[in-house]
């Protein structure tokens, strides 16, 4: 511990530091300066970037001996701030180049230091630069952050006025479809937006520090769990097991169809009796600070009996397999799709037929930001946890018998979030932080880091799929067999539903009369399902997808002419047998159809001998909403002020719930002229506003968006005088006329029966993806040169945020296509080893194009659009790849290695080893060895 | 503990508050918004200024339940940046209109406020505010502050572009003698310069909260100490006592004469076996949180034998009075004056003879910030404490040996200071950390609340003074007699020199051939003594300046004049029998002349018959350096970018200390073109500069000034080449030149001898005071209404940094006049029960004339300031109001009922209870009653 001087943000500070300490921790621990972000912790993110003497640094990874005495140091708020922007931030905002602005800070740090060592960058000096310095995001897709920078350093050059990057309201004064910023975006880009860990430095004096105990091991018996020497340790304010947690100490997965096998109570919250995967915990250690809480987590032991690990679907389903669950199968779900006539007759005499096997991998989210939350016991002594939740009701449910609170006594509360994608559909630590403060009395912080982020929070569920389409002479689809397995993890919850999503939209897009297929859920010991965005869809159109390419290529047929003959059309119907609510498909295609000849021709062109460029195209489609009826509330409140609070509970990845709570109450208020910032937002507080429902399957902007229109349509007809005019508050009060309406909204859709037949969604999301690739055929490796989409969202609420959203889908699904994994426990557990796309991996070229034909069901014609972008732009990748040199990849990531060896010897099938290759696991997905 | 939205400073912040949690440390504790200071903590001083929901609100006691959710917060941080000064911000710093900074965020949110309802307020409107909003400022005076505030007004009503505020450097570059803003100004005003306890919030996690246990009692006999209920309170790491100080647990006073009774070795680091004056601490709890030390410091039990407590030296002195100190007798050092021939022959045949009785109150320092620090063990094992220390070295030597370190095991660090004002002469809490964390091990802080500091702290010390003068028919001075007895508390420490003090400035001024006189320092159990600024001579010319107006009003005769006859001129003595430097008071008078008939006219035409108009003049004269020869080191080194560092140990209480370093070493280095930024400082570290000698006499910027001065000469001259260019730092290292040189300086200073005769100083500072106030005569209350001062501090260093300490003392010398005390252990301990100035107490008409010497000794001519102000301007103002309705006050502060009671009964003498008036004491002066 020693005195050290730094000159931070141009202001002198003399600390007493740990030479060992790390600067950002110094930054946000002792100067409190949060507005460095702690992303990944190991210098691989860049959302804690500053400048330090001129050159940027991750701080994470800079410890305090290597920071010289009188250091100038540079943070994001030293760059601008709420109310002297710089035009760095303005130009983030007018771009709407930040979703959940966890990077943001890190990103407009980066974006300085390189304007001032290089004033006139070009877009490549600026990707070079991001990646060079490892600033990741993985909202954005990278384009609008680029699009930004150019913008502020023209600004900065005196080549523009500043006041172009100001957003400039309309005449009509409409907030609905106009690019106006999100509200959140001046917290954002100058560091003030406090997520978990920042609010967690915020928390009264006396909060305890979170430390998990987690055997790492896969599946074993827990024989004993010893506390005593860690309860010893200094600061040390109590060890927390399940024999503190006062209820069923299980999470329960609440959904579970009457024909699964299991109960959906088989997730611990501290677990008892087994360990089910890698990751899981068996006891909490809190204290003062996280260094002793951590310190003490190291001297609990666990004693263990390690039983064999079953790390894939095939290994579980194996006959001589143990029962993870003793008493539940491991295939513990199983679903048929039954549409029209017996499939196995028109197959045998179909004039085209056509099989393929695909794997699709654990995706694994990666947030920037690490799960995080806190506890404490309110004033109306209730259980509040603060967390990430995008489900705070529902998670409300899942957890409260677990901790054994009747539910008016548990709230929940989602914090500011560093994007989720999906995973905190599952709750994580919610429950783990209410126990704690239960068993303690205190509130209580637990914040994982990044290894902990990634091997202990859910996963897309990879699916083992078979399929099989039969077409007659001309193309035209007769019929459809599928088989897909999946591999849930040893947790339950939602799995049987992820099932239904292969009934739903394999070979979603085409008119198919006939189809039989079935689909199983299998308990294994990876990590557990949990959502991920556009839900069970990638796998899904992996198959359909790269299938149609397959039988286009055996037709000899052009794919997307293919796809054209049999999209939907008036009288076509889903695999679930409903009506498409609108057709926009031929359209879309013939707008994709020039731009795809274009880009046929360039690959025909450009091709060389080692480097092989190809176009691929692939459709997808995703519903809006939860399966089946799906309800959604909302209030709005005229305030004395003549303001209007609209409350809600649509939590916010980082996608836009602000935006869009904004958007659909301005438009439903126009009548009462408000400005936008008259329109207060009360947002994602069990104990303060109404179930929206989860933030999943983009729903929201459908369901909720209609809420906030009953409402506020509401509150409008209570207002409104005989003559039109509408009443003040005052005049409100005064007649005892109610300030306050609560609207919601049900969608007329229904559940699916025992053939998985059923309109479960009232409206869909329709999208074209064009891929054109280079793959360098003596390395293996695939540059994804352009993306290319038609989006149909129906009418767009916000386009700053439509497109984001579209851009960040693309991204993603180059990762997916290319990259990403979390299948090997040791490799796949940084940014860098799971094959996190950053800038580079991410083309700069993508267009974007929409139809916007208005939803019949969408309040003021919209659809959704999250899900919708990431549904199958991988396989229209995968299908360039085979476009360009003939190597159709079935199990993905397509790794460089699996590109080679498809162009060595090409194959239908391919076995486990093939698609978990690199993997962690013996043979057989077996894991018996210990580490 | 609930939820709540506040909107701070622009951005929406979710917070977890205790409903009674106070405003103020939700902001400093959880928001880690620093720049809101608290100082008095009760509402009194508005430090803690912020404004809610538009309204201005002293945070420090707004409990969060008082704070509607999703109210809007303006703090310091919000109104602007380093970056993006706002108006204000720049006023004040180009206006000076800041001192030690720690009440400056508070009044600029103060005023932001008011000009955010009043855009065009008149000065007397924005004192009105300042006064309703409790705005306190110990160091300026105020009238910079309304200057500040009225030119950023004019900025943002547009009359004045905001370029006006900002410093233009003049053409030629200099710095010294110039209005350059102090190199700390931009921190100050933006509320980024650390205090104590903002950095406090700073340290490193496990840092220990300390509270101290302090029996409410004056005198008494420790019986016991028991620890063991508070040992086991929550968060309790170690309650310390004495037994666990390894040294001699005794601060040692360090300059004791030889003539002293005592050792110096009176004081203890926690008192062990007696108590001595009321504040005294015997344990410090060490505790996770201040909330949990602070209930614990309640269950340490304390067996107390309270004995009869001996409250000002007439009591102490009692015949039957008990040794205070066993051993050691209650008046323990005593001196004599003896210069020209024996007084009595020349008092017994002199024209005129006036004798005098006076008493000064125990003035309190009232810094806004109260006393705060910490301590740790560094990488080197050295105990490190961090304070307001403004005698870093002195400090260090006195503490180690009571700790058991050797001094080179414990370093001191002067904190960014929220003023002393010359308490911190003294150690206070320096030696009290340092125990606890060498009994923890730990990083431990310690904050006194402002109870504390005004209880337990050092205080100015009562004298109790009888004069006589003698001068012939013309008013000639021939002889002077005096005997004055210093109250110094309990503690010995430096009460030897303050009592020499009166030696030296009793009758300073005028040429007085003939002086027989007696001092003597009395330990008593009130507040010990400790230095305050002008130490010793407030009391000194309350008695000399006092009888001079008596002696004129005796022979009839003005009493400027009476003062210019026999003012110093070449061949005139100091009571000390040296011969002046220089001679300015001939051409001071003559300057102060006709203002001040000017203000007789203006006092005889305003008077009515119940408000009485006067005026009164004094001079004052101090020393610059401490008694007898006085060293300063200082070191200049060229670093590699080719700015020069400069380190020395120059504390600040808030004076100047930055800016003088800077100016000096700027002059010096002046061949070298430097621009000011370039110029590094490293200050207040023993670790990393040589010792410099305390902050206190006047003393720095005459001889720190020339070690500085000697530094840099000695860095010239090494980079000198023979062509008369200068080597750059590359070519020093390559010819192996030094480039770290190391300068000092001793004045040509002398110890008095057994006469009290001597050259203590080498340099003097010279001033005039002149005041005119107006007395109610119904109500005994005087209004200042102008202070007009003239002085001579040699050549000025810095423009703004010497008015702003003239504005300063002048508006302590009203305090210290009219209504400062710290006398009544119940009421005396609030900033307005003590009698602080606020601004309407401060008249905003002040004139300030300089003559400007150069002293030959002096760094480029300089003398001292900071002392000069406050020497007299209180006896002006009371030779005012002798003037304006005939009431002599003679015991001080002149409360209204003491004019009412001098108008009633004119008396030359009082007793102890006159002295004391409305104090806590029993008569004569002993407590006996328990609370």
């Amino acid at each position: 511990m020693n005195k050290k001087i730094l000159v931070v943000n141009g202001i002198e500070r003399t600390l007493i530091v740990d030479q060992d300490a790390l600067l950002s921790d110094v930054l946000r621990k002792q100067l409190h300066l949060t507005g460095t972000k702690v992303g990944c912790g190991t210098g691989q993110c860049g959302a804690c970037n500053v400048i330090v003497d001129g050159k940027l640094v991750r701080s994470c990874v800079v410890k305090m001996k290597r920071v010289e005495n009188r250091a100038t140091i540079t943070t994001i708020e030293g760059i601008g701030t709420a109310l002297n922007l710089h035009p760095l931030q303005q130009a983030f905002i007018s771009h709407g180049a930040l979703q959940c602005g966890f990077c943001t800070p890190g990103f407009i740090v980066s974006a300085k230091a390189l304007l001032d060592v290089n004033a006139s960058p070009t877009r490549e000096e600026v990707r070079d630069w991001f990646q060079k310095n490892r600033n990741a995001c993985r909202c954005t897709g990278y384009i609008m952050i680029v699009d930004a920078v150019m913008d502020a350093a023209k600004v900065l050059r005196g080549e523009m006025p500043a006041s172009n990057l100001e957003y400039k309201m309309p005449a009509d004064g409409k907030v609905y479809g106009t690019c106006y910023p999100r509200p959140t975006s001046v917290a954002k880009v100058t560091g003030t937006w406090d997520f978990g860990a920042d609010m967690g430095l915020q928390l009264p004096e006396g909060t305890l520090q979170c430390a998990l105990v987690q055997p790492e091991v896969s599946h074993a018996i827990i024989k004993g769990i010893d506390t005593s020497e860690a309860e010893k340790m200094p600061g040390v304010f109590k060890v927390v097991t399940h024999k503190d947690v006062k209820g069923k100490n299980r999470i329960t997965g609440l959904i579970t169809f009457p024909t699964n096998k299991g109960d959906g109570w088989d997730r611990p919250i501290l677990n008892d009796e087994k360990i089910f995967q890698f990751g899981d915990a068996v006891a909490i250690v809190c204290a003062d600070t996280q260094e002793h809480a951590d310190a003490a987590a190291k001297k609990v032991k666990v004693d263990l009996e390690v039983l064999p690990a079953y790390m894939n679907a095939p290994a579980a389903m194996a006959d001589d397999a143990m029962e993870i669950h003793p008493g539940t199968p491991n295939v513990y779900y199983e679903l048929n799709v039954k549409k029209g006539d017996e499939t196995a007759p028109i197959m045998a005499k179909a004039a085209h037929v056509i099989e393929g096997e695909y794997y699709l991998q654990r995706q694994p989210h990666m947030p920037i930001e690490a799960d995080v939350g806190f506890a404490y016991i309110d004033a109306q002594e209730r259980v509040v946890v603060h967390s990430k939740s995008i489900g705070i009701h529902l998670h409300l449910y899942m957890i409260a018998p677990g901790l054994g609170l009747e539910p008016d006594k548990l709230v929940i509360v989602q914090n500011p979030t560093g994007a989720t994608f999906g995973y905190k559909f599952s709750p994580t630590l919610e429950a783990l932080v209410a126990a704690a403060t239960m068993a303690t009395g205190r509130p209580c912080f637990l914040g994982y880091n990044w290894y902990q982020q990634q091997t202990y929070t859910g996963k897309r569920s990879p699916f083992w799929l078979k399929l099989k389409l039969a077409a007659d002479e001309n193309g035209k689809l007769l019929a459809m067999e599928g088989d897909w397995s999946v591999d849930h993890g040893p947790y339950s919850e939602f799995g049987d539903l992820l099932t239904t999503r292969g009934a739903q939209f394999i070979g979603a897009g085409y008119d198919i009369k006939n189809i039989r297929s079935v689909g199983r859920t299998v308990c294994t010991n990876h990590g557990w399902g949990s959502a991920f965005r556009s839900y069970g869809s990638p796998q899904s159109f992996l198959a359909s997808e790269s299938l149609m390419d397959e039988l286009a290529k055996k037709m000899n047929m052009d794919p997307l002419e293919l796809r054209y003959i049999n999209c939907y059309r008036p009288g076509a119907t889903t695999p679930t047998g409903q009506e498409p609510e609108v057709f926009p498909f031929p359209e879309m295609f013939d707008m994709l159809r020039p731009k795809y000849k274009t880009a046929l021709e360039k690959a025909r062109t450009e091709s060389t001998d080692t480097k092989k460029r190809g176009v691929g195209v692939s459709l997808g489609i995703y519903g809006c909403g939860l399966d089946g009826p799906d309800t959604s509330g909302a209030w709005a409140e005229l305030l004395p002020s003549g303001d209007v609070m609209v409350g809600n509970s649509w939590e916010d990845h980082g996608q836009g719930a602000d935006m869009g709570t904004l958007a659909f109450a301005h438009e439903t208020l126009r009548p009462l002229d408000l400005k936008p910032s008259q329109i207060k937002l009360c947002l994602n507080d069990t104990s303060l506003v109404p179930n929206s429902g989860p933030s999943g399957g983009s729903r929201q902007n459908v369901v909720t968006g209609n809420a906030i229109k009953a409402a506020c349509t509401l509150l409008l007809n209570a207002m409104r005088k005989a003559d039109g005019s509408y009443r003040t508050y005052d005049e409100m009060v005064k007649e005892q006329i109610a300030v306050k309406h609560e609207g919601s909204w049900t969608t007329p859709s229904t559940h699916m029966d025992e053939n998985s037949q059923g309109n479960p969604f009232c409206i869909y999301m329709y999208v074209l993806f064009m891929s054109e690739v280079v793959v360098d055929v003596t390395t293996g490796k695939t540059d994804v040169v352009k993306m290319t989409t038609v989006g149909d969202y129906g009418t767009i609420t916000n386009r700053l945020v439509v497109d984001g959203q579209v851009y960040g889908g693309l991204a993603q699904g180059i990762g997916l296509a290319l990259s990403e994994d979390f299948e090997d426990l040791k490799k796949h557990t940084t940014l860098i080893g799971s094959g996190f796309p950053f800038i580079k991996d991410v083309t700069d070229d993508m267009e974007i194009l929409y139809v916007e034909t208005p939803r019949p069901e969408g309040p003021f014609g919209a659809a959704g659009v999250g899900e919708g972008p990431l549904t199958s732009p991988h396989v229209a990748i995968l299908n360039a790849i085979d476009n360009a040199c003939g190597a159709r990849i079935r199990s993905i990531p397509a790794y460089p290695e699996k590109v080679l060896a498809a162009l060595k010897s090409p194959k239908k099938s391919f076995d486990v080893s093939d698609a978990v290759a690199g993997g962690y696991m013996s043979q057989g997905g077996i894991e018996t060895l210990k580490k």
